[in-house]
C-alpha cells in the first residue's frame, strides 16, 4: 500500500504528492506549521487524506505544547486546530476530523496533559485506520456497479493518494479488479494541478490496472464514441440535498455523462457528507493562485505573462446529475442523503 | 496586424506559433519541405492559415522546379501538392487551397513554365488576400450577435493567428469591439497544445480586448455561474449536414452550452464547408502523438512515463448543438448549409 500519511513518534510523514510521478519524496513534518503548509501547497490533497493529515497535525501540535496546566494546554491546542482549519475551505473532511480531535480534547479535560496528548495521537490514528476501512467498505459496496470489461471515466485523484490508502472512487475500481473483473480506466488529466495525469495514472499503473490518460477536453468525445460505461469520482463535500463539491471539471463530466445517458457515481466516506450545508450554493469554493494555470509546476510559462486568470479549485455538481453516492454504508441516491445520514 | 504568413520572393515566412507567447520568431521556409514540416509540427495551425500556407508552399515548390517542359513541371508540382496534402487530415481548407492551386496549374497548361510559376504565386497571394477579406466580412456579418457588455467563451485559437489575419471567431469579436461594444472573452486554455492560453490570450491582450484565461475543465462552471452569454468557435471542416469538426474539446463546450441554454456559434469561411462530406461521421480525425499530452513542449513530463494516451486532435460537434454558422456570406443555421452552399 502506498504510504500517503504515516505517524512516527513526533513526526507526520507525508508522501509529497506535488513531486509525483517524477520523484517519490517523503516529507517529514516535525511541527504543525509544516503540516499546515503541506496541506495548503497540495503536497497532500484529497478530502479524506486532508482530514487524516489535519488530525495528525493536531496530535503533533499538541505534543509540542509544554504547558502542564490543562486550560492553557486546551487553549493552545484549539489555536492549533484553528490554524489547520484555515488551510483549505472546501473539503469538509478537514473540519470533520478537527472536530473529532476537539471532542477528544473536551472529553479528557479531567486527565493530565500527557494523557490528553496520548489520546489525541490515538484519535488521529483511529481516524486514519477508519479511513482505510471506509474505503475498503466503499469498494465492497460499489464494486457491483462495475461489470466485467467495464470502461470507467474518472476525474482528478480519488485514489489511495487521496485517502489514508485504497481510495474512494479508485477503491471501487480496485475492489472490482480484485474480484477478477477486467476494468479499464480513462482518466482526465485534471488541469490545472494535473492530479489525474500525475497521481491517478501513476497509482493505477503501480497496481497494474489498465489506464488511458486523456485531457479534460476529451471526456466529451470518449463518451460520444461509446468508450465509457460509467463515471466514478470522489467528493470534497456533499450537501444535504445531494449536491456534490469536487475538483474543478467534475461538473462538466457530470453534464456530459447525462447528455450521453452514462451513469455518474460519487464515492465518498460519510465524513464527506455535511448536513449543515443545505445545498451546493453555500459550499465555499476555494479560488487558488493564477500561476497554477499559467505555469507548469510554477516554472515553465504556458500563457502570456500578466494574463487574467479565473482559478476555482472546485465546482458543484447539482444532485440531479448524480446517479448515486457510494459510501461505506452502501449506495444511496442523492435525494436520500439527508434522511439516510440525518440524526 | 500580426504577420501570420508572408510571401517574400522565394521565401514563405511564418510566425512560429509553437514559440508563442514566449518568443516571436519568424520561420523562413525556402523549400516546400520546410513548409510541410511547419504545418505538421503546428508551427502554423488553424484551418484557414493552413490553407494559405499550403498554397504558398505549392507556389514555393513550383518555383524550385527547374524543368521547362510543361508536362514534367506539372507532374512535379502535383507531387508537391500531394506532399502538402498529406500533412494534416482534418482541416478541409488545406485540400480546398491545394485544389485551387491545381486548377491554376491545369488552366495554364498553354503557358510557359515561368508564366505558370508566376500565376501560382498570384493565386497563393489571392487566397491570402481573400482570407483576410472573408474574415472581415464574417466580422461584419456576425458582430450583431455580440451585444454591448457581452461575455463570450471561445475555445482554441480562431483568431488572426489561425488565418491570414483578423480571425474567424475572434474576427467576430474584433468587429464587435471595433463597433465600440465592450466585450469580455473567456478562453479555454485548450489542452494539449494550449492554443487558447498561448495564442488567443496573447493576441487579445495585444489588441487590448479583455480576456480571462480558464482551463478547459472550467467552461462548465463559468456557464453554470452565468458568466457566459454566448460561445463562438472556429471550424476545421463543416459537413453537408451542419456537423462541425473543430479542435478537441469543442464538442464538450457545445454540449455544456446547450445544457445552459447558451447560444453556440461557429465562425468559418465558406472554404471550410465540405459538401462532399455528408456528415461528421466521415470526417477523418487526426490522432497526434501522446507526448503532446504527457509533456509540456515535449520537455517537462507531467505524467508517468509509458502511460497510454488517447490524443485525438479534433472532435465533431453534431449540428443539433450549433445555433448558427457565421460565414462571409452571413449567418446560417446548420440545417441550411447544403442548400445555401450547394451548386
Amino acid at each position: 500500500m502506498i504510504p500517503t500519511i504515516e505517524w512516527k513518534e513526533g513526526v507526520v510523514r507525508l508522501l509529497d504528492q506535488s513531486q509525483l510521478p517524477g520523484r517519490t519524496e517523503l516529507l517529514e513534518c516535525t511541527h504543525v506549521d509544516a503540516v499546515a503548509v503541506a496541506i495548503q501547497e497540495l503536497k497532500v490533497r484529497g478530502a479524506p487524506a486532508i482530514g487524516v493529515t489535519a488530525a495528525m497535525g493536531v496530535a503533533l501540535g499538541a505534543q509540542s505544547v509544554l504547558d502542564t496546566d490543562v486550560p492553557t494546554f486546551e487553549r493552545k491546542v484549539l489555536a492549533i486546530c484553528d490554524r489547520l482549519a484555515a488551510t483549505r475551505p472546501t473539503a469538509v473532511n478537514l473540519f470533520w476530523a478537527i472536530t473529532r480531535m476537539k471532542d477528544v480534547l473536551q472529553a479528557n479535560r479531567g486527565h493530565v496533559v500527557p494523557e490528553i496528548q496520548s489520546r489525541l495521537v490515538q484519535e488521529a490514528l483511529a481516524i486514519q485506520r477508519e479511513d482505510v476501512a471506509m474505503c475498503k467498505a466503499m469498494g465492497q459496496k460499489g464494486a457491483h456497479l462495475i461489470h466485467d470489461g467495464a470502461h470507467v471515466l474518472t476525474h482528478c485523484n480519488a485514489g489511495a493518494l487521496a485517502t489514508a490508502g485504497y481510495g474512494t472512487a479508485l477503491g471501487v475500481v480496485r475492489a472490482a479488479s480484485e474480484q477478477g473483473k477486467a476494468v479499464h480506466i480513462f482518466v482526465n488529466e485534471t488541469r490545472p494541478v494535473l492530479q489525474g495525469a500525475r497521481l491517478t495514472a501513476w497509482e493505477l499503473m503501480e497496481d497494474g490496472i489498465p489506464v488511458t490518460l486523456i485531457t479534460d477536453s476529451m471526456s466529451g468525445v470518449v463518451m460520444q464514441q461509446g468508450k465509457i460505461d460509467l463515471c466514478v469520482v470522489g467528493a470534497d463535500r456533499i450537501a444535504a440535498n445531494g449536491d456534490v463539491a469536487n475538483k474543478i471539471g467534475t461538473y462538466a463530466v457530470a453534464v456530459l455523462a447525462k447528455a450521453h445517458n452514462i451513469p455518474f457515481y460519487v464515492a465518498a466516506p460519510s465524513s464527506t457528507i455535511d448536513l449543515s450545508t443545505p445545498s451546493g450554493a453555500t459550499i465555499p469554493i476555494e479560488e487558488r493562485p493564477g500561476h497554477e494555470v499559467t505555469t507548469i509546476n510554477g516554472e515553465a510559462w504556458i500563457a502570456p505573462k500578466g494574463v487574467t486568470v479565473f482559478n476555482p479549485a472546485f465546482d458543484v455538481t447539482p444532485a440531479k446529475y448524480v446517479t448515486g453516492i457510494i459510501t461505506e454504508q452502501g449506495l444511496v441516491t442523492p435525494d436520500r442523503i439527508a434522511e439516510t445520514f440525518g440524526e
